[in-house]
């Protein structure tokens, strides 16, 4: 409407000029201020939310991230803020890739980087995220203008390009390399990258970039029936490549190629991908904030609501050259990493010996025990009133005993994996 | 615009009228045209698709139903376009019920009934569903504005009000008996409640209001800490009601009137909600379509990616008086119900006897076993060639002695109960 408005405006000068009558003048201008005001409404966009300078915790209405804030006071996130720092990386604008950027958008991640070549198509609509009305659109700039609305301290980039062309590998490669959001950052230029394709081979081509540039990612996937799905975490050297063990469940006795071929489709559902993107930005704001426990399998089945856990090991024999070589990497830092960790560990015993119980104690209340009131100093365990020994070691002494212990230094991530498979398998 | 554009045309008119000299005119007249385009240009709406007359299982980009009629193909619901006879109500349109009502709207359902008293804040900006621009508005109206945008052959019912107001309860039962969607439907007037609330009052209402309609529902609900949360199917009379037991976790050790008071808030997830809403309409789908199995309780842990189920029965002891009264009832039909379920299963039984091994053969392929090609009449499994007996009962026969036994009349139901615990808690 904007050229519109501008050549009726030019119009109206011309008008203007040919007038001889000056009566005429002064409904003219009239008439151009109103074209003016036309012109100030037709330009307004719908009511966007500026950006904030800081992520604040104010409990008022106003403000988007109070809600998310509230994780730090609920002591369930340390330092929700920092999630501004990071760089995820989404290859896929589909059904799960699509709500997984909302969901990072609506978090305030710092930034997002998002791959897809395909556009909108009325048959997305059985999913989340796009609208009709962004039909034609590519997938890729249809989700910058809704993200961008939804929340603009997010930057976002936008990659219109099929990862899996020797091209367009070179430009994802280049763009997960690139720093300038966070010079000085370790490693690649992103802290996580999603996976949220629909195929096995742009699934190998994400596996070949992250494998090479050490980049820990997520594969998501969901079946071709719709009822089920999964989300798989990948740190190279560390754990299975794609490459290292053949995917479970993608495609059942049909030839990928033949999924969008005239006449034949797989069916999705808004269900299945929303719970797989669900599960799969939890586990990056897990794995990002430092809660909880990131899993390193975990199915859908949505017919059963039955979620299995596993976990894989690298294939020695990986067909795969990086991920051979990130094998190799791990084994030779293991006994840095052991003794970083058990490091870590002792300290963690320090520091909670010396936190008291209560740590805001408003009422100033004191607990006092009457058994032990009238011995000697009873503050540290190890000093028991005269007369009385312990039957068992005490549990600082059993505790000490165990760290010390040949055994212990062993292999300490070893028992920790195997003490989460034991919950996982629980 | 609108306005701002008649009244621009009424000043061009006047001018018209008052110029003299006729070269003037042709001018004015080409001014008025393009004031006429610059009219429809600002009249047109976005696009929007049209509404379908049927659900087209056609692989086009164009169809949006294409991917929900492919699970119909995939063998997973038989007939997927019955969603459009149901009718689904959902309580709380937050960021549970938002997420739910977008995804039964994108799957096609018939007719949603949303209920909510509540307007849109930037502080509801972290979970998914309702944008920045849609500050200020009742959540009932952006919902519609977004959810009649994305399919419109989905009837929309919205009603602004407090459920636990005496008003509010009166609009609520009333609106949910009327049978003006589905004359002939028995039962209420709608298929399944959802209740996506997040206080206990409201939910009383709910279960109040269900038990007194005889009405199956689901309740759903998210942790204060935003990291963890559960769905649950409630059968009157079968299944425990929301009274029968104390809530598991909802609000811990927190008053839930300071939940919305100034400087107290609870945190919330896009992720959790969008988990917890997928999972409530994957049940409601599998309840509504027939597929799989749906789940009594459902819990969602999110730092441990912990799922935990259970099944709970009625408390005779229910504090509510329409729970006791479904309970009886329910009790009074048991012979009826297991006498019909002992039917549907032996019918069950003869048709699969009947059906083919592949229905569709397209290439004619027929299968020959080489060891009983020479015998006499093979085909039925009961006549065995002369000279050979069976060391065990044919499957068919042992099938056929244990419907007859009389343990097997004893509780069909019990023991589908038990076999279906078993597979939860595997």
């Amino acid at each position: 409407m904007e050229i519109e408005l501008k050549e009726l405006n030019a119009d109206l000068q011309f008008l203007s000029q040919s007038l001889p009558d000056p009566s005429h003048h002064a409904l003219l201008r009239k008439i151009q201020l109103r074209v003016e005001d036309i012109a100030k409404l037709a330009a307004a966009t719908p009511v966007r939310r500026s950006k904030v300078e800081d992520m604040s915790a104010e409990v008022v209405d106003s403000n988007p991230y109070s809600r998310l804030m509230a994780l730090q006071r609920m002591g369930i996130v340390e330092n929700y803020e920092r999630i501004r720092d990071f760089s995820v990386a989404i290859v896929g604008i589909g059904g799960v890739g699509s709500v997984a950027a909302e969901m990072l958008t609506r978090c305030g991640i710092g930034r997002l980087l998002l791959y897809d070549y395909d556009k909108v198509e009325l048959a997305n609509m059985n999913r989340l995220f796009f609208r009709p009305d962004q039909v034609g659109l590519t997938k890729t700039d249809a989700a910058v203008q809704t993200l961008s609305d939804i929340n603009p301290d997010v930057v976002l980039e936008s990659y219109t390009l099929n990862i899996t062309t020797v091209t367009g590998f070179e430009t994802f490669m280049s763009s997960l390399k690139k720093k300038s959001f966070r010079p000085n950052k370790e490693g690649s230029g992103v802290d996580l990258v999603l996976s949220c394709v629909d195929n096995y081979e742009a699934r190998m081509a994400v596996n070949q970039a992250c494998n090479e540039l050490n980049q820990t990612w997520m594969e998501s996937g969901v079946s071709e029936d719709a009822v089920s799905g999964h989300i798989q975490l990948l740190i190279p050297g560390e754990s299975a490549c794609f490459a290292c063990a053949p995917p479970l469940v993608v495609a059942s006795g049909v030839d990928e190629r033949t999924l969008k071929r005239e006449g034949v489709c797989a069916a999705s559902l808004p269900t299945t991908m929303g719970v797989v993107a669900g599960l799969l930005v939890q586990n990056t704001l897990k794995l990002l904030l430092g809660f909880g426990q990131v899993s390193p399998y975990l199915g859908y089945n949505s017919l059963k609501d039955f979620f299995p856990t596993m976990q894989m090991k690298p294939n020695p024999q990986c067909s795969n050259v990086a991920c051979l070589k990130r094998q190799e990497e791990y084994m030779l830092a293991k006994p840095a990493r052991d003794a970083a960790a058990k490091a870590k560990m002792e300290a963690e015993v320090l520091s909670t010996e010396e936190v008291p119980l209560h740590n805001d104690n408003e009422w100033n209340i004191s607990v006092v025990d009457d058994v032990e009131l009238d011995g000697p100093d009873t503050r540290s365990p190890d000093v028991l009133p005269e007369g009385l020994t312990r039957e068992l070691p005490s549990a600082d002494e059993f505790h000490k005993a165990t760290l010390d212990s040949p055994e212990a230094d062993n292999d300490d991530l070893e028992d920790l994996r195997r003490q989460l498979e034991a919950i996982n398998s629980a």
